[in-house]
């Protein structure tokens, strides 16, 4: 039996979560843990990945029947994937001291069945194990597949990116640019640092949202009709989506990848969407669209950014945000996700 | 040379049009007209058709660059597909005295181009040559291959049909329910009498949106998980598409064909649409569509349809709201198609 602390689910949330208040949505506390069964393992993470996704699991609106994955419940540890070492194994497949990827939590220990895990061996070549959690990421998965699948992107296409400069963004920017060859990528970002590093990365521009002119910049980067984008890879939906949408040429495509803009709120405060009428004029498709419908394709979009890097094409530098962190400190990194200073992929390091 | 009174396009629209008040959107003129010059024809409207997509036409927001058509521009004939007399031919297509198909406009005659008419010969069987605008028209066309080619129903399909007493919405239930043969067609229309008629289409269930209780009568006839809808066929958008975005299943096709609710008002003041997360977890799939982009495969929709009629599977009483209207009062008829008084196709048999 392993003592663990554990932040709990205290609260499901509605608006921007929070640990420290009256009445927090995320709660300290320490258990005893289980020991493992015969093919569980008890583990221990080292990296935490920290996802808008997350806060859709937390939401008083999630709903058993239609979110992806099941919901976290009041008084269960709050859910995230990570980066573990192996404390003790139960199961032939994996040994102590191995470092595995897991759905974990932010727990100290955690006991997890051994067939979930997959194993995270060292990269050689002095690369940082945590691309496991950045470049062949969850998050490079969903840039990949929602690039390549779902919005089926060619080197013809006009391809607006929102969120750029973060985890999913930045590696939508690269595969857009640098492998497929799409023939103009607009990025958009939230700060002219930030646009800078997406331009680094091949966007032939990235327009900032914060400035008051980005409504009209966003227009005369997409002139009418040939500048009209074809596709957007739309990680925030809200008003950009609105905007976007009035820019969108005939028979565009719309991956619906994120709504970080309405996560921190309820569907009844969200802003709504104004500009529908344009799905109708311009024939446009959308597709929502969940990374783990590909799972079973993941392999070989790792085997694409391992070549991409190696051809110099996947550009690493700045695109994680590793953030070292004490156990106690985990909802305070995770909160950096909503407050528009990450860049990249933003990654707690279990001090 | 042939006089004719017009109506004119005075001012494009911000909401519910008018053509009485102090600064009208609609005025009545007379004019000269040309004569028709070699492969035109002189024709004067019988029956117009009526069409929610005309207000979109007219709309201060129309862009040409965008519209699927161009907009009308003030000073010009208002725009409306209608059946005509040939009055004069100077074309070896049309013969005086027939009857033809033809985009002329709110005119008591009007100059077209004979290649841009169809022939609209006796149905034969004492049918009324308005089954060109209804049965057998732009709106019936819009129905078969928004549900056949947009959305793709099948038989194992819950499908859910907005308007489904107008014009397009009541051609959708028979297609979905007698020729598809859907597993479940759930109608919603804007009075109990509607619904009733709905039902008697072949709908399974036909819910009155204007109802108190119609957000919880949707949702106990979409129950989950097995009752969520698989197909929603949307010519209404705004708030009701909001609600069945809720109720949509995994993989869920949304046919966006209209968006009355938001027709008689500017996108700033538009309702907006709030359950867009829908879209993310849900992997749903939003296809706008025009039917005009269909048009070389209508006949074989009009083949469909008297095959349908011969077997019974097509029921046409009460599909035509017949309004017999002085030259005068056509914007008034035309305004029917929004104040909610008005079931199957709207059509003004001019005096």
């Amino acid at each position: 039996m392993v003592k663990s602390r554990q932040w709990l689910l205290a609260n499901k949330a509605t608006d921007l979560p929070t640990y420290s208040s009256e009445n927090p949505n995320f709660k300290l506390t320490e258990t005893d843990l289980p020991d493992p069964k015969d093919d569980e393992l008890l583990v221990k993470p080292i990296y935490l990945s920290n996802d808008p996704a997350q806060r859709g699991w937390i939401s008083t609106e999630a709903d058993p029947h239609r979110l992806y994955v099941p919901p976290v419940e009041e008084g269960e540890p709050m859910r995230a994937r990570g980066l573990c070492e192996v404390i003790e194994s139960k199961s032939s497949s994996h040994s102590k001291g191995d470092v595995v990827f897991a759905n974990c939590g932010w727990s100290e220990y955690f006991v997890v069945p051994a067939a979930q895990c997959q194993p995270a061996p060292d990269l050689g070549g002095g690369m940082s194990r945590t691309l496991y959690l950045s470049a062949f990421g969850t998050t490079a998965m969903t840039a990949y597949f929602g690039l390549t699948e779902v919005a089926n992107i060619t080197k013809d296409d006009i391809v607006v990116i929102s969120g750029a400069a973060g985890a999913t963004g930045s590696m939508c920017v690269q595969i857009a640019k640098k492998l497929v060859g799409c023939k103009r990528v607009i990025g958009i970002a939230g700060s002219d640092s930030k646009c800078k590093w997406v331009e680094k990365l091949g966007a032939d521009v990235c327009l900032n949202y914060k400035s008051s002119s980005f409504a009209e910049d966003f227009r005369k980067e997409t002139p009418a009709p040939d500048g009209f984008a074809n596709v957007y890879f739309d990680n925030v939906g809200g008003e950009i989506l609105d905007l976007v949408m009035t820019r969108m040429a005939r028979f565009g495509r719309i991956a619906a990848c994120g709504a970080i803009a309405n996560y921190n709120t309820t569907s009844d405060k969200a802003t709504g969407l104004k500009n529908w009428f344009e799905v109708i004029q311009m024939r446009l498709q959308i597709k929502g669209f969940i990374v783990l419908d590909y799972i079973k394709d993941w392999p070989k979009a790792t085997d694409v950014f391992k070549k991409m890097l190696s051809e110099g094409k996947l550009e690493i530098e700045g695109g994680e945000h590793l953030v070292e962190t004490k156990f106690e400190d985990i909802p305070k990194t995770w909160l950096l996700l909503f407050d528009g200073s990450n860049q990249g992929k933003l990654i707690t390091a279990l001090k």
